[in-house]
């Protein structure tokens, strides 16, 4: 039976990079069954997603295609098995859930390793579905202590990516250099807008006619990670800043569902504070 | 025949507003062909606009109102005629040409009584729909200078709205002030984000993957005039900053045609920094 | 401390009906924390739903405001506490599960009597909330033979209204007449679009851009129930009708929580096949 | 300087396609500047397209492809010319004002030969630009009279598309035939909804939440030919028909105007009766 391998190139544009690809795919004898190309013309950099399949070694795959691709290149050369991901949440359970419901359907196409929490709340909801709850309070902690206990956790667990899942505490320069593109966030407002605590109150103040949500890779510069998703909804003069908040959770979920899709389906490239979707 | 009128009531809430006010109607012996309420609960506001039909004096009815109100009520009684307007633009025509095609259709519910521009670009494009077009350049003058001679052109004119289609210069504190709430501004971008200059372009730098534009009220403080509508396109990587603004003026002149259309009709209400939108 | 009603009336239109009615709140001396009026001018209906607090009896408010209105008027006097609601699903879980999260966070405004599937596949969900489960298999049975025992089963439950979560049986005309107005189905479709069985084929098979989902009260007249709540999401040539499905369903659960929470905060009037919802 | 075009293929699917496809240009030395690639999995059918450029005769280019296509394909090589568009319209202005205004502003990237209309309503308007109105009423005359007097005079023009600007006459299987692709119509639904005469009058009847409008290419199948472009909007109880209606004129000729841009740009493959749309 045929193998099959997302395979995601990206490096300075040059003449001929497509030619030079598909003849790698060619020679191989791999069918390509899908095939998704950008160039960003103000940096010149070129990005390829195709999903081949046929009967190929991956690391020979690689090797061929640097062999014949510019030096800066990354080649990926990734098997569409299921991922891990551990996420990371505080009180509110809409995300969480969601993620839940999507992986007790089969649908989420991750295996969920752990959820890490700062309070206690989500215990009960996440022990439901069968999964370990790990609850490493802050209190009384400074935030390099408590990142220190995070993290000896997270050392125990093998994962690909975490997803902060409404988790509300900030994270630290030296925690998120750990994990580069490696952490999804889900930011309660329509980045870059309202940035910082409490977006709701802030758009309820300001008198806003639409609120949204962002999901983003978490970098060191806050609120700031690349935009994978965003999505709107329309409110009004009636909304009080809670309503707010209870229409925006679906916002919220929904958004991040579809950033952790793109991700966990390698369909996400990061260059700069920016991301190219396939 | 009846006699229609918009009846536009805020003052602090109170027990039995609505009873009053309607007992006015009744022995009136008006029909109310159409009725909204608000309370603010925070700031403890109530705004009612209802709009009545039967045979009333307009000066009497507003009287009666008064006197069942409390002390700061501000009441509005409007009769349903078309309002006049002046457009101020630059050089970007989407706007002002949706509005000459609107008015021409006799869709605008508004006369334009001038567009005044402090370029001659749009010259050509207004005089096809014969509406008078003045050229007030601001080569070698300051801001001052500039909007004085605005402003003496303005006295000439008798309007009751003030709209900024696509109008790129910032307008002094001193200007504003001499039309509260009067000056409908369209700003290409989903507000509060991307205030200031080229909101496309910072769009595009940030990466995101919805842009908006915003219908507010111009008062003193730039760009957080109260918002009376938005909306908002999806975009994604492929997009460069100019294919980001083609985009954004779709949003731009329906946007601004709403808003339009409701402050014409008279269902606006202005609060602090916020609207209030039957 | 003062108790709170919702007060719902529907009638002939008239003149002075607000008079009349806010008489009866202010005589009694209670607040109007919300006032909604619409009248259909087509048919000549007059709708208004307010939100009361003070000191009052139920029954002697509801009689007062019968005394005062038209004869044909329905007036409804709702306390607002948690209403109960039965699920009825069959296999797929996203609309069960996005239901049960929002219980579980305590913000359904619904208690959960029971779920009532004809496939046992949603059994393990349902009982990690630890609710009730009742599977009654359609095997080997006609419509009326499964319609009674489902009915048998209703019988012995207490509740106000009965949700279709992806329930894909068709229910008969005499079964469906026992609860008028009491059931909300979300269609798999933006109906009246893609009327009948698999939607997302026949929207794939048009080549639509635009798919969505309809949350309506079921009514004898198969998909022709009077619409709730309705929302779409873009699609293009890449989607398979699988992953229209696919993404269809985060329509399909918004929508369908966005509905059943308009119908447990009396919200939605009905009349005829259309709906009113303030 | 280099010369630039727009490559269209559409084949049956086989391996190595774009190896072949990119040889051919790599060889020749062009670039590529754009490029976008679709296999429909169901019928097993190729799309690409590509935008090239450098030193190349543009049939050698053409031959060059052929040479190594399966012998279905269908090759493009298109120069990014202007190109030339007749608008056909009835009464209705919105759709034809806002293509003459993107046209004013040169942001159409087509040149108008003409307006034909069944009413001389909109000459006035498309005498304002200094297009030419042709008024050929169908008064007295059955649909073959009609439309042979309107091809007779579209025989006189050169133009590659024509556009149904709320052209509110059906066209006639035999008139369609003789411009397969070339007919553009927007659908004031939401296709395949309210097919047919009066949607909003359908829409409101049957009281939806939203309403939209369709683009899409004429074929003899009225109502059913390839949708290019969709667009919605939110409307309410608060809507009668004629409000739906003017709501849904911005999103007619929003809609339009997208599809145009799609169809003039070279991005639309008609495959069926559905479209790939680069």
């Amino acid at each position: 039976m045929a193998q099959v391998a997302r395979v995601l190139i990206d490096c300075q544009d040059a003449t001929g990079l497509v030619y030079h690809i598909s003849k790698v795919f060619y020679d191989k004898g791999l069918n390509i069954d899908n095939n998704r190309e950008f160039v960003d013309k103000e940096t010149n950099k070129f990005f390829m997603r195709s999903v081949v399949s046929g009967d190929f070694v991956i690391e020979e795959l690689k090797a061929d295609l640097k062999a014949i691709l510019p030096e800066d290149a990354i080649v990926r050369v990734i098997e569409p098995t299921t991922k891990k991901i551990v996420i990371m949440a505080t009180k509110e359970s809409h995300c969480l859930g969601d993620i839940l419901i999507r992986w007790e359907a089969g649908e989420l196409d991750a295996n969920i390793e752990a959820v890490i929490a700062n309070h206690s709340d989500l215990k009960s909801l996440t022990r439901r579905f069968d999964i370990p709850f790990i609850h490493i309070s802050a209190e009384g902690l400074n935030r390099e202590e408590h990142e220190a206990q995070v993290q000896k956790v997270l050392e125990e667990l093998e994962f690909d990516y975490i997803v902060l899942a409404k988790y509300m505490r900030i994270l630290s320069e030296d925690f998120v250099s750990h994990y580069p593109h490696r952490i999804v966030n889900i930011h309660h407002s329509f980045l870059p807008a309202f940035i910082g605590a409490n977006p709701y109150k802030q758009a309820h103040e300001r008198g806003v006619k639409i609120i949204g949500a962002t999901a983003h890779f978490v970098t060191s510069d806050l609120d700031e990670g690349p935009i994978i998703s965003q999505d709107v909804i329309n409110v009004n003069h009636r909304f009080e800043w809670r309503d707010m908040q209870r229409a925006g959770r679906d916002v919220e979920k929904i958004v991040l569902a579809r950033a952790l899709s793109l991700v966990l389906h390698d369909r996400v490239f990061v260059y700069g504070n920016k991301t190219v979707i396939f």
